[in-house]
Formats: structure tokens, C-alpha cells, sequence
């Protein structure tokens, strides 16, 4: 049983909930039962486990994973965790690499900053089967609280996160950029449907896609209409629709 | 300019970050310039503002509502709100009165849990035009944390929240409930186009909408496809998908 956070294991698990750790280390934290479950079922690899408990689900994994299962008190729990009163478990984990771009639907999340949206972004890609992409300005995409709020998304589908998706990279690899923004004339309905793959770009939560990009050539605008008269949708909410009007018109 | 918050009047606004304080005092706090001017354009009670600076639009609002206008600094803003860095105003400000229920298509949060989910959904209603109502097990709906992302949503479409959302008084009320299950066989398109005004029930994050109220009689269960195998969708997200399905089919 580890009874302090000071101890070495610990302390270097507990620096991965810093950027700069993380992608130095090349591994995150992933927290719940069911995430270590679906990190798991996708083959990541997982490296330790620090739990309340020894429950059998947890014990299983770590013998297929022939990884360490160490006990730690609610306290070092408290302190790996991002959530508040965590039950644990808290694994160390592998993040996986950049799959390669394939010319199918997919979700560009741009400078997205909040994490619960990004992560809810990922979720939903993962529900609708969309491809994600991410340029390098959105919030680290592998820090816990992105992960806890991709619900597993993030193993079922891993983000693109070492391309710059450029409206021009993305047409050079086969899609096509759509764009929803406030006051466009051509409905989603119209746009979404185009019999090509698209790459929806889904843009800063202040600052929204950058005019440059809206202005591409080959950039396609549509606007979600709005009779509430609201200036603006939540960035996950607005990516959730218009990835559900995507997948029903293909 | 107040330099403590031990000052009297920001320890006083200071306790309307707790749920029990806000419901005795029937004020709320109500952060940033958007949300300020959101809550003045709705003839919301403004009681005082507290700025790190005297800028001309809180000046103006203070002048037009005959409340004080309160220096503070930053540490004293740090305390009373809730994001980091805030750059403020903070204004104390009378939670609205709950609008009564009209027969009209409306989105019911049930137990949602999440602040930022409550928000959106707000934030959603307000844009697409839907009533709000909320059973009592929800998160406070006039927390700080969900009127921030509520984005103005609650001064635009105030939830309602004294009223039981039970299926049997939404019917009463002329309303027809619907909710989103998994697994359900009515696809979304065919449900959600119904030519009479909607309830849509979102249920509780972890544990959905409870299972006497989906099998009462009268209420009409629908699904969203999701190809990708998640067994689910963000509350928030869910939500905005099937407002903007209603929205579109009525």
C-alpha cells in the first residue's frame, strides 16, 4: 500500500498531468474504470495501475497487461487524479500514435481551448464514426480532463494531432472543408450532403475558424439557423449536429 | 477601491457561490460584460457591480439600473468568481422570477448534474427557441458555473423550476414528452416531427432518464443512430441534436 504522494512512482505519474511531461514521456493518465477498460480494448499500452482497491476487473487487465497493480490511499488517489473524490483506478498509459489520414469524414477541431469541449468533440466523432483531426493550437488532446470527457472516444478513434489542417492540406488529401458560421446563406441541409468525403472544421470557442481558412477556395460555409436569435452555438454542440446531419444525409 | 474581501459587501455577494444562499436571498452572481449586459437587456434587478475598472459599459449599466459600481482588485475579484484570471465585472444580481409553462415545444432537464451541460443546454434552448424546464434534482440552475456557459441563454429563455416535469403533468400541460434511449426502434427523424407541441426530456448523465418515466404511457421514445458503437452521446450534446431536429421539422 503507497500511503504518500512523495513516493517515486507516484510523483512520476502525478507529472504527467503537465503538458510538457506528457508529451516528453510520451504517456498519460487515464482515469475510471471504464476508460482503462476501452485503453485496453484498443491495445494501449498500459504501463501501471494505482488503484483503492484490487476489484477483478482491474486485476485482469493488469495480468493481460503484465503491468504493476500498486494499492495507494484515497489520499495519493486524490493527488493523481483530476476529478474530485476519485475512485480510481489511475492508470499510466502509452498515448497511441497519430493514425495516418484517410480520405473519410472528418471532424477538424481548431484551437478548440476548452477542454470538455474538445473531449466532447472526440466523443461524438467516436459515436458517428467521424475521422478527428486537431491543429496545434486546441488544448493538449491528451490531458486527462479531455480524456475523461471523450467518454473512450479517444481510443476508438485517436486524434490526427501531427498534421496542420490547412483548408489546402485538406483537399489535397481528399476532403472537402465545410464550415458553419453565423450568417451563411446556403443551409446545412444543402452542404452537408455532398457525395465526397468532408473534413467539418469546428472553430475557437471566442474566435471561431480564422477568416483566412473560411475564405479558401474550395471552403464550403453553411450556417445552422438560429430563430432564438442567440449569436452563437457551444462548439461541441454545434460539431454534434452538424456531424448528425453529415452522417444521416451520406 | 475595497481591497479585502473581508469588506462587507463582497463577503456578503462572496456566499452567493453557495446553492443555499442563492435560493434564501433569491440573488445569483452574474460574471463578465456579455453576461452583464445580457442580464440588464432582460430588465434582470441589478443590486451592485464589482470592476477591477470603471469601463463606460458597466458605468452606463450602473447609471441606467441605480446601483453601485464597486472597485475592487484582483485578488478581491479572484474571490468572487469562478473563472480564473477573471478579468470581471461581478455583479449581484435577482434571480428572474420562473416564467409560467406554456404549451409550447420545451426541453426538460432531468437531473442533469453537470454545470456545463445545464449551461448548454440553456444556451441551446435560448438559440433554437425552446422552453426550459428542470426537475429539482438538478444542478443549480442559477450557479454562477451554469449561467456562465448558459452564454445569456437563462435571460433569454429563464428556466422553469417549480414545477414537477413528471410525463403525466407535461401531457396535462399539453405538452407530448419525448426522450432519446438507446436502442429504441423510432428513429429521431419520424418522432420528432409530431404536429403538436414537444417536451423533450434529457435525462441524468450517468443514469439517463429513469425507466418508469420512459415507460409511462403518452410519452414516445425515440433513437439516435450512432454507427460508430459508443453507447452514448453528451447530455448537451444530445440535446442540441434533437432541438435542432424539432426546430427543423416544425
Amino acid at each position: 500500500m503507497i500511503t504518500s504522494s512523495r513516493n517515486n512512482r507516484v510523483a512520476a505519474a502525478k507529472k504527467l498531468r503537465r503538458t510538457r511531461v506528457r508529451r516528453q514521456m510520451g504517456n498519460t493518465l487515464v482515469e475510471g474504470p471504464f476508460l482503462l477498460e476501452e485503453a485496453a480494448a484498443a491495445a494501449a499500452q498500459i504501463h501501471e495501475v494505482f488503484a483503492l482497491e484490487e476489484d477483478a476487473a482491474t486485476a485482469r487487465i493488469c495480468k493481460e497487461q503484465g503491468c504493476s497493480l500498486l494499492r495507494v490511499t484515497p489520499q495519493v488517489m486524490g493527488a493523481l487524479a483530476s476529478s474530485v473524490n476519485p475512485r480510481g483506478p489511475v492508470a499510466v498509459v502509452s498515448i497511441p500514435e497519430t493514425p495516418p489520414l484517410e480520405p473519410r469524414d472528418s471532424v477538424v477541431l481548431w484551437d478548440i481551448a476548452d477542454p470538455g469541449n474538445a473531449g466532447t468533440i472526440i466523443r461524438t466523432a467516436g459515436a458517428f464514426g467521424f475521422q478527428v483531426i486537431a491543429t496545434a493550437g486546441c488544448v493538449d488532446l491528451w490531458s486527462p480532463k479531455v480524456i475523461r470527457s471523450g467518454v473512450g472516444g479517444h481510443f476508438r478513434a485517436p486524434p490526427i494531432v501531427d498534421l496542420d489542417p490547412d483548408p489546402g492540406v485538406l483537399i489535397a488529401s481528399g476532403l472537402t472543408p465545410l464550415v458553419a458560421a453565423a450568417g451563411a446563406s446556403a443551409p446545412a441541409d444543402e452542404v452537408v450532403g455532398i457525395p465526397v468525403p468532408v473534413a467539418l472544421i469546428i472553430g475557437n470557442e471566442a474566435h471561431g475558424v480564422p477568416g483566412r481558412v473560411v475564405d479558401t477556395p474550395g471552403v464550403n460555409v453553411f450556417s445552422l439557423p438560429m430563430p432564438g436569435g442567440a449569436e452563437s452555438l457551444n462548439a461541441a454542440v454545434a460539431a454534434g449536429i452538424a456531424m448528425y446531419l453529415r452522417m444521416n444525409a451520406r
